[in-house]
């Protein structure tokens, strides 16, 4: 609570809030709806760039551009293209070449050298994507770029695939008694689960920011943030977190001897976090999120996987879409996680409800209970009283809607 | 294939069908519906015994009970006294007590030594068991034992909770020209994940075997079993496999240096594969089987993690209710397994229709495809093409009837 303090939440912006920053969005034709398909976010300066990646195996095509682009430029880049409705993932060498495609394309249509360009994409996975429909929507996209908050928000719209919310969050903090922004956009919402996900998000600052110490802060964070997340336990081809930091905001150079890098490191991380949980509330088929937080575990890597493992568990998820106290499932998620627990002294709370103390069950009000596991964010809080380790992680219920949408996704 | 003419398959028995072996069941009050909630299995003789037990921290109070027993008894039990409607787990000390009173109640019923008898329990997590009505149905028990298929019957349909169907099996071999019987009973059929599950399973035999020679082929081939099914993938703190071997064949000791031995592991080992595939194919709201084979992995072990990788994922079980071919979502799930692949060299086929070859789309027939998966069997096949590795594993879809049991399961 005491981090919050040290940044305020600006409720009006997105990803164009930071300086130097413009973004838009478009349909060009990937989708079979009229929403956008398409976007940008484009930096007026080479801004420090960071990324990480999916540790899936199957690295899809735009990863590989991605990646040289960052280490071309040394870790400097100028703008992203992301596409949704196709994955470019599993598609060869096409694909790759397809990948090359779209970066040239943008770096043609924005005045850009090509290893200043990254690109992403989500969507389905296996399909080639149709480059004349691309092309021509490159060709367009930068009329639709602009720095304000429509900017933002044709850009939030184009990266959504299955979401039925676009996912924004900007805050502002003092660095050297200079205002510095960070502001993230992101996109879910199947195919999420720990170590990156279906998941695209995007990170804008206008803070001066040392290369490697804005790589280290992104993976740190994300171990804590989106690496905490869960929708249906499967691993994406194409996830990607990019962060890009303008420079604009003028302080001096921000790295972990900094004053003030406490402070821009929590505020970036509520940032991710913001998003994390965003992804999570709209999980495919979501009413409810989830957050389990786990207390005295031996070390908070243990923590991490045991509260990974209760927000994965689909008998827990439905649990809490059936707004049932069913805390047998959550202990039987705690006893299979592979985790040193004593058997004899964990604790858990719905919220404030006390279910189990020392491992056995508290008699409590289930209309109590019930009106809690109604509402709209249920919090199921372990304590194992074995350690010192502590983790947050964050899910969804598992509804029929999940179903009807996974059932019919590709067809 | 070759296996199949080791022994043959008898369509009409079930667990009294190994000479020495009576069953029985009755409603003793768990159940909130009549159906039948309490059973035993008694062997006339003293049965040689082994067991494997949940993995979960949480061990339910039976599970010590009975490891009590078969300790004491040096592997030797004369009867197994089940409950289904209550799991008797995270009850306690009172939960201990309860077990041990159920022991000592089927013994006095029975008229056996209190170390001769093992228990078992399934259903809800959390609660006391009734002892009275437990106790009173133990007391009627033993009229309810026949050695006939209706003692069969009665003990299977005791120990569903949200199966379907019963699930029993018998075989019949040679061994020194003798005929031994095997034949097993089990339940599911939600927390349903390898490392044993909310399952009970029970395997009789007339066959004389070596007590360390038992236990050993139980494990191995719990392996290659029951440890290869999901449903969704919990462990359960209930999760038993417990086998009798009454003797009564006649036989000489089996052990692995009998010349029969292979022809014995292969029998006990489809029985229970036949028992693990009923438990995925009955998964808690399921309509299909999903048969997942993977080939070419590095090892065994490999293969075997990423085959439950597959049929665990709740993309490629969605994709399955919902007749899509989505090889994207199998090949996303191969990814993020956690193994040895090579991404450009992994083959796939949904039944016989090749889908991928190299790691990339092959154009096959929609139409043919939505006709195979419309079927009640759908086998999912990957060659990696990186090894010698190669494991199968069971599970099933993913369906709005899981959700709607799931979320209203407790209350």
């Amino acid at each position: 609570m005491e981090v919050v303090s040290l940044f305020k939440v600006i409720s009006d912006g997105g990803v164009t809030s930071p300086k130097g920053f413009q973004a838009g969005g478009l349909h060009c034709g990937l989708k079979k709806t009229s929403r956008n398909d398409l976007g940008a976010i484009v930096c007026e300066v080479p801004a420090v760039a960071a990324a990480v990646y999916t540790t899936s195996v199957f690295q899809a095509a735009p990863l590989k551009v991605t990646r040289e682009s960052i280490a071309a430029g040394e870790r400097r880049l100028r703008a992203i293209v992301v596409n949704s409705g196709n994955a470019n993932a599993c598609t060869g060498q096409q694909g790759e070449a397809d990948a090359y495609e779209m970066r040239a394309s943008a770096a043609a249509a924005l005045g850009l050298a090509e290893t200043e360009v990254a690109v992403a994409s989500t969507g389905v996975i296996g399909e080639l994507l149709p480059m004349d429909r691309v092309s021509s929507g490159i060709a367009a996209l930068p009329s639709s770029l602009s720095g304000d908050n429509e900017g933002s928000e044709q850009f939030c719209q184009a990266i959504l695939t299955t979401d039925l919310v676009k996912k924004e969050v900007v805050v502002s903090l003092e660095v050297d008694g200079r205002e510095v922004r960070i502001a993230g956009a992101a996109k879910g919402s199947g195919m999420i689960h720990p170590n990156m996900a279906t998941m695209l998000a995007f990170v804008t600052t206008d803070a001066v920011i040392e290369p490697q110490s804005l790589q280290g802060l992104l993976g740190a964070t994300t171990d804590l943030t989106f690496n905490m997340i869960t929708v249906d336990g499967d691993t994406s081809t194409n996830d990607m977190l990019l962060t890009m930091a303008s420079g604009l905001a003028g302080n001096t150079e921000l790295s972990q001897s900094h004053p003030d890098w406490d402070a821009f490191a929590a505020a970036f991380q509520y940032v991710c976090q913001t998003l994390a949980k965003a992804i999570a509330r709209d999980g495919e088929g979501a009413s409810r999120l989830v957050e389990v937080t786990v207390e005295g575990a031996v070390t908070d890597e243990s923590a991490r996987a045991i509260a990974k493992t209760i927000v994965g568990s689909s008998l827990v998820k439905t649990a809490v879409f059936g707004a049932d106290a069913n805390w047998g499932r959550i202990i039987a998620a705690v006893g299979r996680a592979g985790e040193p627990v004593n058997p004899d002294t964990v604790d858990i709370k719905l919220g404030d409800i006390i279910v189990l103390t020392g491992s056995r069950p508290i008699p409590f009000d289930e209309e109590e209970a019930l009106v809690y596991l109604k509402g709209d964010t249920i919090a199921i809080k372990v304590d194992l009283h074995n350690g010192p380790g502590h983790a947050t992680a964050w899910g969804c219920d598992l509804t029929y809607d999940y179903v009807r949408i996974n059932a019919a996704y590709r067809t």
